[in-house]
């Protein structure tokens, strides 16, 4: 199965929501990308449809925004 | 392991996150509420601490709220 990609920021709620993908779908299923530090797949994100982070973008590409940590305005500036 | 909890309210929103997640963590791990038609959980998603839905509630009580369907206060009315 293509592995569901999780895009965060390293903020709180980022970390926290991470531990929670990660234990709920397995740390085998899903890709993490800290934006922060490679800004150079924030256009990929974007693309994907992810509007603010974390999100969860699934196997078939459907974009779950969970909670709020930051737009990705804030994470691209 | 305890399950998950997806709370909704059967707005399309909430239809397209729960394919999402009964596909990502499996149909087993989660029970399904739909608030509109069951009204008497709704204080316990309140206790739980859903804003709004859909939300999933985690075997260890966080809540990720995801996308965004309806807030509490328009599932209630």
């Amino acid at each position: 199965m293509k592995k569901s990609v999780f895009y965060h920021a390293g903020c709180p709620v980022c970390v926290s929501a991470e531990h929670d993908i990660i234990s709920l779908i397995g740390q085998d299923n899903v890709e993490i990308v800290h934006l922060g530090d490679n800004k150079e797949r924030i256009e990929e994100a974007d693309k994907a449809g992810v509007k603010s982070v974390p999100a969860l973008v699934t196997p078939n590409g459907n974009v779950l925004h969970i909670n709020f940590g930051a737009s990705m305005k804030e994470v691209k500036s």
